[in-house]
């Protein structure tokens, strides 16, 4: 049964109310073509017109235990009907928020024990500026003032939040960014390397990128490195296995603080709880959101180590921060169920022996596909760089638009991956089994050659 | 029975793990003692030694229709079986978040018909703020960038809104404010009013402060005013009648923006859907938080005009912001069903016809009290000022030391009102009735005794 009538006064609602994030509103308005999403069971999302599609993108990274999961509601359910909601703000607490703190704690890195809450890996990451900047005001180096960040980072929205991060199109924006960041290069190899320049060469020099923006900014005026162990937006960008060890041993070198973004890679994604623990790097601060309750409610945290909250501990003014829903009650107890059944269903455990080489293999399939100039995995996060010429990974021109078209068919052959650019990014839930990773095979070969009949003309002979 | 030992348990694992928001860590972890609110029941919340605690301040400006409803918790429980996440990023939407942007548009006052969702209010001013420059910029009046609020304004806790509030403690930090902001005096007839300056007179002066900042800042570098129609966090100050009409006028006659922070008196505070229609101004932006939910979720959003949106259209280039959670499905579920509760048991017109007078009766009770200066009402929002001389309105010396002295009185005595420095301010649950004000008055004349007994050495003979 078609359901065009619904769909079509959905459409008209939300084009007459609802403002889209990171949209184009005229083309919006313009086509009313929104698609409505009614429905997610498992792996999968339904729309307004019965259509039955994979999610390879787990909503925004975010439903890791997959849809429809009736525990976490129920989990919900009695939060709410127990105490919904209270603050944490005059010498107050609740027990999901002690709970919570308490299991993050258990699974975060061994030097880290402590959580400030928030509602989003912006406001988690606005935060995390703050407490770097707040730490080196009270160790008496106020003057340290200075994140380095990475080009093509993806730290949030909010104003600071965005600064830290790398996209030139959000800082092109008519308002200035906020004061005291510098950005390097990311650890591109696909695209940043010389001809010739093995990985492990490269991401030493990218690396070392950090070094020579910390002589020139002067080490007396920096206060940390910020980084996603793997760049989730920038197009599921992953290291070479020299980056990270070289980072921590600059950051080391220089006594800065190092913060890790873990909004994307946080809570299994790459078979670890933490990706800090996958790279072996010692990070003073990791942010988290998303995954951290499967999406099924807002919830963000700064994890914060021992060093630093010794430092907020040295002084009895008050840390003039925080949000009404930190330490949401209902949002820490879904998030706590969420932790137990990746726990007692070893998601975590999985995705290194299972979930993410059973990724590695599906992508591996598509490497020698005309369009595809690289895939890459790390458990299960992923990428396919469409190009025009696999020799010399030339690009399409007009950036984004093959990535569109390729999506598109994608979306038609129901499975959803993310165009970044011409980048093809996949972030499925981990709860994936044998069957999704066939069907989604039998669709990426399909989207992948359709793809190629539209552009074949584009191609390098 | 006593639960002397888990509240122990909790306090002290509550200490090792929790950073709390806007809190001296040194102290809170000295002592040990936060207490533990573990239940919440219609306008009552418990601790976890079985106290029964009436919520003076409904969780924190939240809870307007009271603890433990269980038809949000259903309205939970139904969408994160049927779709717990989906994003609107991608030209894709989802039920919920259609219905509820269409139900705010209809609540909102009438030149307002859109919504761009967050989940806190810091996000959603740090979201105004970009909304406020990107309009100008479109209108090809990039220059005009500053905006104007007021001193002790709070508009959130990131780095861009707390830089737009106006609280000096929160400015202090060791980081610089975000730039573009200037901060006027707030319409605080009892505390700034010349000798013998009627209420009326005050408010103009205090609305004309505002022209004065605009010709000071050249009127082509302005591009909004912002604030809170009553000044919550800053200690329930209410602007006398001829305020608002002035700042409108004002706004008008220099054509620039008006943003009302509504975080704390939106959804029926005042007697009205949003303060903005008590006061009668017409705002270009709304922000909203807290109460969208009765804070069982976190929601929040700004209400944008037609004269924005259609500038927003008016381009086919991206606007690049917003947040993941953004239009969250259960987020909208859970906020759609608590207007639903607040129309059926009509709360919004009962705080105009009932509630709100009743408040005002209770509070004028205590206007003669040796320590009361001032009691202040408007809708279910009271302030009582605590002054050492209620003849030259003398503070006491160290501000805010005999507000938390009076705060742990009310606490003691089973009642949670909120000390901003020494008034003591007061947002009760929407649903109160008699028997709840006769219950609080009878707190609030214990309390104010007690606290008298112990600074009757301090006041004026």
């Amino acid at each position: 049964m078609s359901n065009r009538f619904q769909t079509k006064q959905i459409q008209d609602l939300d084009a007459q109310h609802h403002l889209h994030p990171f949209s184009d509103h005229q083309s919006l308005r313009a086509g009313q073509n929104v698609r409505v999403i009614v429905k997610g069971e498992g792996p999968y999302v339904i729309d307004s017109e019965g259509h039955r599609i994979l999610d390879g993108m787990a909503g925004l990274w975010t439903t890791n235990i997959g849809y429809g999961n009736k525990e976490l509601a129920q989990a919900a359910y009695d939060q709410m009907v127990e105490l919904p909601f209270y603050n944490t703000f005059f010498k107050t607490t609740h027990p999901p928020v002690v709970a919570l703190s308490r299991k993050l704690a258990e699974i975060a890195p061994a030097h880290i024990n402590q959580v400030f809450f928030g509602s989003s890996g912006s406001e988690s990451n606005d935060t995390a500026i703050r407490l770097i900047r707040h730490y080196w005001a009270l160790k008496g180096e106020p003057k340290r003032r200075i994140i380095i960040s990475r080009k093509n980072a993806y730290h949030g929205s909010t104003i600071a939040a965005g600064s830290m991060g790398g996209m030139s199109h959000v800082h092109q924006h008519s308002y200035p960014v906020y004061e005291g960041f510098r950005h390097v290069m990311d650890p591109y190899w696909y695209g940043d390397s010389f001809p010739g320049e093995t990985p492990e060469a490269f991401g030493l020099r990218a690396a070392r990128a950090i070094d020579e923006e910390i002589l020139r900014c002067g080490p007396e005026n920096v206060a940390a490195f910020a980084g996603e162990p793997v760049q989730g937006a920038g197009g599921v960008k992953i290291a070479p296995s020299t980056y990270w060890p070289e980072v921590q041993r600059i950051v080391d070198k220089y006594g800065i603080l190092l913060l890790a973004d873990e909004v994307i890679t946080g809570f299994g994604r790459v078979g670890t709880w933490f990706a800090s623990e996958f790279y072996g790097i010692r990070p003073n601060l990791i942010t988290f959101a998303k995954a951290a309750t499967s999406g099924y409610i807002p919830l963000s945290g700064v994890l914060v180590d021992d060093k630093i909250v010794e430092a907020l501990m040295s002084t009895d003014d008050d840390f003039n921060h925080g949000y009404t829903f930190s330490g949401h009650p209902v949002a820490c107890a879904v998030a706590l169920k969420n932790l137990e059944i990746m726990e007692r269903d070893r998601l975590v455990p999985k995705v290194k022996e299972t979930t993410g080489p059973a990724l590695a293999k599906l992508f591996a399939r598509f490497k020698d596909h005309p369009l595809v100039g690289e895939v890459r995995t790390v458990g299960m996060l992923g990428a396919i760089e469409l190009v025009a010429d696999k020799k010399t990974r030339k690009r399409f021109d007009d950036p984004g638009r093959v990535g569109l078209i390729c999506r598109d068919h994608f979306f038609r052959e129901g499975f959803i991956m993310r165009a970044v650019y011409d980048t093809m990014v996949c972030a499925p839930p981990l709860t994936w089994t044998d069957a999704q990773f066939e069907e989604a095979g039998a669709v990426i070969q399909k989207a992948l050659d359709q793809t190629l009949a539209d552009v074949s003309g584009e191609l390098a002979a």
